[in-house]
């Protein structure tokens, strides 16, 4: 039989590459069946920082998910998916958003939890089969919660999560402060790249109210790490419009020491959009919203509401 | 604060009382909140039985959902839910079907296993946080478990189904045969229904590729009872057509003691989609099934292969 695959979202972040290793793991230990994690895109430099530090390798590319039997963690929406999601066998669902558009043709597991990170119900899954954690996985599950939270920073994070990444971190071996902020430091160079990579570092599609957007999300470190983002791509977020059927898209550009995004946008009607989501007026091409650092919990429900009326 | 309300589908089967019913007692038990369990329908005749039975009141009627605040059980389709309920707040979804359309705006906890009934998963949730069944609770449970399954006999029961039956029956004090039975003859009584009552006993839309088809089901004991059911409904299937957007309808009625179904249909194409579906041939305005007793496990996956191709 065909190995079965885990992967997460496209454009994954920490938590969609370590969650899928970790869950492949369990699987594979629970099940005797061969589970392998897969990268449904590009590892992100905070990503491979958490790799390195623990010793895993990146998973391989998966691109087309045609025939294949397939575990989504941290994503349930088709746009999130790999290409061709609808072709294949969906097993099992883990995730921790908002309910979305992917169906089966049969009864699945589906597990969503309202936590702050896909990795802390993986942890919990592992604790429920009376699975040992090793040392490597722990830190791809601890890193996973402490970049999903912003260090039990955001609205998102849970004492379950907080819970869960101390005694990760212990078993890991980590200082949650010490390891949170190496990692958000490594993941906040963008010097060397190229404002299309910045773009898409962590990028999501989503249909509301019949409307494609697209939110992505960059962390930076204080206000001069969010003005060279915001430089960065300037130039660059007026092309994303038509892409891919997106009409609008909102990039949020995270100061993890302010608590803060810089939202930046294109497409007609984005800055109504945002005036009526987060009751602002909007000058220029960015909107600045203090305490606001997650997609998930604030940017995403707010939008909807102000799109969907 | 507004209590929060529990509900199933629209033209509720036993699980989806007897599972609002129990989740609501467990939910109020576990958070201290009001939990109110509510129906999406008339009561059925077999849940009435069991209602009878086990000295519990029959749920209160909910025909709207705007801005309500409710949890779903044993369903995640817009199309079987109850009026309005994408104006409605959604905190939870218990559920053993495929995954459906049910969008929601923020991460909630929704559970869908693939076991034979969501009264099974509402028994593992008692456990799992260590709450008391009631037996009059325990009655409820077991009648929903033995009733999704037949008695076990269907391909949609588990392991996890026979156990969670098997303890609830001894806390109920019923022996599950004899339950089982007695609730299926009162159920299977069709003789002083009117046509439209028996054909939407059990009756569910689907949007499968684009189109909306309905599929109900019936219980009958033996091959006059199946007689009976099909001689009821003849001169009424026809008129469902157009109704609600429906147009393809489907109605498995389903022997117990044969473990067969004879599917009976209405609706333009609805012929050749049952023959793709089966491998059949259509002669005459019904199909005779062996084994086939399950919508979920084995009449709607079919029917979604042969639809979307």
């Amino acid at each position: 039989m065909a190995d079965i695959i885990v992967t997460g979202h496209k454009n994954p972040d920490t938590d969609s590459i370590c969650a899928a290793v970790a869950y492949a793991n369990l699987k594979t230990k629970v099940t005797g069946e061969v589970y392998t994690a897969k990268r449904a895109g590009n590892v992100s430099d905070e990503t491979q920082y958490v790799l390195d530090k623990f010793g895993v390798e990146a998973p391989a590319l998966i691109e087309d998910a045609t025939d294949k039997k397939i575990v989504l963690v941290d994503h349930n929406e088709v746009a999130q998916a790999v290409d061709n999601i609808e072709k294949a066998e969906i097993l099992e669902i883990i995730d921790h958003h908002k309910i979305g558009t992917i169906q089966t043709a049969a009864p699945i597991y589906f597990r969503n939890e309202p936590v702050g990170c896909c990795s802390t119900i993986v942890y919990k899954m592992y604790k429920e089969n009376g699975v040992e954690i090793e040392k490597s996985i722990a830190g791809l599950l601890v890193s996973a919660i402490l970049s999903d939270t912003l260090i039990f920073k955001s609205p998102t994070c849970t004492d379950v999560d907080v819970e869960a990444a101390t005694e990760l971190a212990k078993i890991a071996g980590v200082d949650v402060n010490e390891h949170g902020m190496a990692m958000f430091k490594a993941g906040s160079n963008v010097s060397s790249k190229t404002a299309k990579e910045v773009f898409y570092q962590d990028f999501k599609k989503f249909e509301l109210g019949g409307k494609v957007i697209g939110v992505g999300q960059v962390n930076a470190m204080g206000s001069d790490g969010v003005k060279e983002v915001k430089e960065k791509i300037a130039d660059f977020i007026g092309t994303v419009i038509g892409e891919d059927g997106i009409e609008q898209t909102y990039l949020m550009v995270t100061d993890i020491l302010d608590e803060s995004s810089d939202v930046v946008f294109a497409g007609e009607g984005a800055d109504k959009v945002l005036a009526d989501a987060f009751d602002v007026t909007v000058n220029g091409d960015s909107v600045y919203l203090k305490g606001v650092v997650s997609r998930k919990k604030q940017m995403i429900p707010s939008l909807t509401k102000a799109i969907q009326g």
